[in-house]
Parts: C-alpha cells; structure tokens; sequence
C-alpha cells in the first residue's frame, strides 16, 4: 500500500526542507491516478508563493560527453560553496533510453549521499507534456524545500533539449573535443539554444585539442545572430577530474543572472516559461481526458484497423471523434 | 474572393491530373475556415482509395547543405526516368524561417516549370500538428493526382524531422564534408533515423574530402544498433552539378522499397504513421476547439497575469478551464 499524507504534511514537510517529504511529494506528482493529481495540484498551488528563488541549470550533451559526471563535479563544488543543489532529469523520450536513468542514478551517488543534494531520476511519463509538467512542478517543489541550485539534465535524444530549455534560466551544452566531433550531434540548433557551451574532459592528453576546440566553437557562435537577451555564449574549458574550470562555470552563471536581471530578460522568460508550461498542460489533460472518455475508446478501438490500413481518412475520424466527446462528457 | 469548387471538381479534376485544380485543393486543405476544412475533410477521405501508391522520401540536412539544389537536381533525374515528382516543404517552426521559403521555391523554378513536376511551398501552418497534417493531406492529394515520387523537404530546425520521419518511407540527411563537420548539426539521433547519408556537392576540390567523409560515416554508422527494419543506412556521394550519385540514390531507394516490402516493414511502418496522423489531428482539433470556446478565452484572458507571475500554477488553472470546457461546449 502506497502512503499519501495530508496536504499540510506535505507542504510542511517541504518548508522545513524535509528530502523524504519531498520525495514523497515528488512521487504524489508523478502519479497518475486522477486523486493523487488533484492532490499534487493544489500542492504545487499552495507552495508557488515559496518557489522560484533557485537558479534553473539544463544541462545536455550527446551520450558519452559525461553529463553525469560533470553534474556530481559541479555539484559538489557548488555544495562546497555553500548552495544547496537538486538534480532532477527530464526524459520525454522515455521508451527507448530508460535503462541508462538507473545507471545515471548509481554513477551520482557521490552526490546523492551529501544531505545538501537531492537527487531524482527521471519520471517514467507518458507523453512530452506530461513529463516536462511532472519535471516542472517537481522543480518548484525543490525551490520551496530552499534548494538554490536546480540542474535539469536532459536524458534522451530529440526533443528533450527543447523541453529543457523552456523550463530553465540557463542552459548549458557539453561538449568533447577531439576525434569524432562530427557526431557529437553540435546540431546548430541547440548551439543556438545554448548560453555556454563546456569542452569537457579538458584534463591530461585532451587538454590541448580542447583548448583548440574552445577557439573553433567561439569563432564560431560570433556568428550566430545575438539573441534578444543580448548574451553571446560563452566557451569555457572543464575538467570533472581534476576540478578544472568548474568554478569557472558557476561564475558564468552568476554573471548572466545579474545581467538577465538588469536588462530584464530573466523574469520576462520565466513570465513566458510559465504561459508555456499551460499551454503544455491543457494539451496534456485534454488528451488524457479524450482518451478517457468510453465512447471514444470504443470508436477509436473498432476503427483502428481501418486507419492502419489507409481506407479511413485520419482527419474524418478525429473530426467525428472530437465531436463525440463533446456530445457525452459527463459535466 | 476566393473561388472555392464542389466536391465533384476537385475530385475529378485530381484524378485527371490537373495541376492547377491540385494547387487549388491543397489551398483548401491549407484554409483555416471550418467550412473550408470540412470540404476538405471529405475530400481527402474521397480519395484515400487512390493514394499511397508513391514513394514518399523526406530530405533534410543543415541551411547550406544544398537541400534545394540537390531537390532539383534528383527531381530532374527522375522525370527523366519518366517518374512524376512531387515536391512538399514542411516547416514547424515557421515564425523563424518564413523567409527561406519563397527562395527555396524561386531556385527550384528549374523544375517548377516542368509539367510533370508539381512544386509547393510550406503552408504557413501555426501548430505542428497541424501543419504536418495538411502536408500529409497534400501528399495524399498529390498521389491520387499520379505523382510516383513525393519528396518532403524539411525547413527550419528541431522538431521538423521527426514530423517528417513520421510521414516519409525513406528519410535522406543530406551532408557536407570538410572544414566545419562539427557544425553541421549532425545530431545522432537524425543520423538514426536516416536510410541513407548523402554528401553532398562532391564534385571539384571538394570531392576527395567527400570520399574521406563517406568512409568516416560508414563506419560511424556500424556502429549503430541495427533497426528493427534491418536496414544499415548507405553512404553516397553525390553532386548537383555533375549529377554524380544521382541514379544510385534512386537505385537505393528502390533497393529499399524492395526489401521492406518483403520483410513487411513497408506496410507496417504506413499503418503506424496512419495512426500517429490520427492521434496528431486528435491533438491540434481539440487544441483549436478549446482555444475557441468563449468563456475559455475570457478566463485565460483574465488569469493570463497570473501565470505569468507565478502566483497561479499552470496545472491549477489549466484543470479548471478544462472543466469550463466540458461544461458550456454546445454538442
């Protein structure tokens, strides 16, 4: 039997920064029976008013540039400077890459057994909207129990970069340099995205060719058109093995708070960050509740056969289908 | 005004091949009216039974990969095949680079001006889900109208291969080799989902680079997981100046098709893109018939302020519009 607490328990137990609590609370989030919801809803109502005071980190970077490894470094430094830091990941993805979240896991324990980090993995969602709004509400709760610190590490490939990059301040892309860089999946795109951009694994044979690769990507990215924020990414080396360049990190991103703050950039993308995060929650619960709906799994099951195999147009029956839960939902 | 025709025209003018009433029924499906996209709706669903006898191939790469370049020089290697070719653009993130688009069509003009070709812009879609499905009902309407050969070109960044991966048969990345590999935006993940890696302008001092590049990335792409398809995606060279490669892309595209309609992925791939469309349409027209509804506008309007300050939770307002729109939707 799965223990729920009362709204108070939860909401008390996050303010005084209770982890079990709040792992608690995390998984009442992530559950997916409507009562547990409606819970985790006004929870995450109840708290907003203490949220929003961390700095929101996404961090990515292809398979094997070391994004765990870089998290537990940095993680720890940012510990040893006083801060408190959660870690959670975002894996919108989830079908084909799930195996390497518990692996992930294992790998951070490092951090995870230091009482000011918590770290969790990544929901087991179902669809984009849903797993982003989970990682979400999950990061406000993190806020309320007083974590300064939120890394958002984006597992999976696709659209998770994108995911990422709406729910956070500062978004940071890894990088190796070296042999292979042609696959590392530098799409222009998510360079675009990016504020910094860390050649990691700067450290023994790999030191000089990142230090060469640091003056490519930042001729580079002169090129690219300024963003609005008026912020040109920054290159910077890192080392998670010999501490490299890791500080260096953090006070980039110190400095981009301050100057987000003063051109007022920062809370005018958390003002769109948060339309966005409704526009990805009416899309999620509408579907849910489309699906839900009997009559409609009826039509859907008895005609999927026939949109298998190319006979019924897909718009007629999304049309008619559309129609027939407006005309039964029971309000 | 606009002129719009009955059922029967469109229909009958399709089947005959009439390019300009094909123009004119991918208007109609393009068209935001309800009553233009009932008429549609219907058309489309007329003339499921003469589609989906093309070979539909989606082509994307990098902006300076040469897409419409390599578009028309293929296209024409294929009307002199004596295929007829139809050529589509999709472009979900279509605020950035509406600009391309006229430029794309304007250097095509070499192809446009052949009768058995037929050239469309993307539409200027607002949503992905919608945008997508009017390019695939303009694929189907172009099938039906005889078109062997539909190639898909992807515009803009991010999510648009996937959309397209999703409604293609065969998924070409077309690549540069040389000098700034690592800005190519050769994500891994497209590299998974592509059948075939073509280097493109391999011709003059650029050739011996590209056949270096075609080693690297064949062996790059062993290293991959075979599909489920079994299918390892071929390397080619090819060049639109000097047609090299040209014929063997389209001899792979065939040696494909054979082989997975043997295996049966052919068809099974079909019925799984059929039903992605139809929970794609699902999503856009409950999106749309939300956004519609009256007394959800006025609230949204109203809690927009709200949001965007983080007093109110997006899950919390989100649910109770969702009520709303259960509750005053005339069925």
């Amino acid at each position: 039997m799965k223990k729920r607490l009362e709204l108070t328990a939860y909401k008390n137990g996050i303010l005084s920064g209770d982890r079990v609590i709040l792992s608690q609370a995390i998984t009442l989030v992530e559950s997916t029976l409507e009562s547990d919801q409606d819970l985790a809803t006004e929870l995450v109502q109840t708290l907003m008013v203490h949220s929003g005071n961390s700095i929101r980190i996404g961090i990515t970077g292809v398979p094997g540039v070391g994004k765990s490894t870089f998290i537990e470094a940095f993680g720890k430094m940012l510990l040893d400077q006083g801060k408190k830091v959660a870690v959670l990941a975002i894996d919108p993805s989830s079908q084909l890459t799930k195996g390497s979240i518990l692996g992930d896991k294992t790998r951070m324990e490092n951090l995870a057994s230091d009482k000011r980090a918590f770290i969790r993995p990544s929901p087991s969602g179902t669809t984009l909207g849903g797993v982003s709004g989970k990682t979400r509400e999950a990061m406000l709760l993190c806020e309320a129990a007083g974590f300064d610190v939120i890394l958002v590490e984006t597992v999976g490939v696709g659209q998770s970069e994108t995911a990422v990059k709406n729910m956070v301040d500062f978004f940071l892309l890894l990088m190796l340099a070296g042999a292979g860089d042609e696959l590392q999946g530098i799409k222009k795109g998510i360079m675009e995205m990016a504020d910094a951009l860390v050649i990691h694994k700067a450290d023994g044979d790999n030191f000089e060719p990142a230090k060469k690769a640091k003056v490519t990507y930042q001729n580079a990215l002169h090129l690219f058109p300024v963003s609005q924020k008026n912020w040109i990414p920054k290159v910077l080396l890192a080392s998670s093995t010999t501490g490299l360049g890791l500080e260096k990190v953090a006070e980039l991103v110190i400095q981009y708070e301050t100057q987000m703050k003063e051109n007022g950039f920062w809370e005018s993308n958390r003002a769109a960050q948060r339309l966005n995060w409704l526009e990805d929650q009416i899309q999620f619960l509408l579907g849910l509740a489309f699906l839900k709906n009997p009559e409609v799994k009826q039509v859907l099951e008895s005609e999927k056969q026939n949109i298998q195999s190319g006979k019924l147009n897909p718009g007629t029956l999304a049309k008619s289908l559309i129609s027939l839960f407006h005309s039964n939902h029971k309000s």
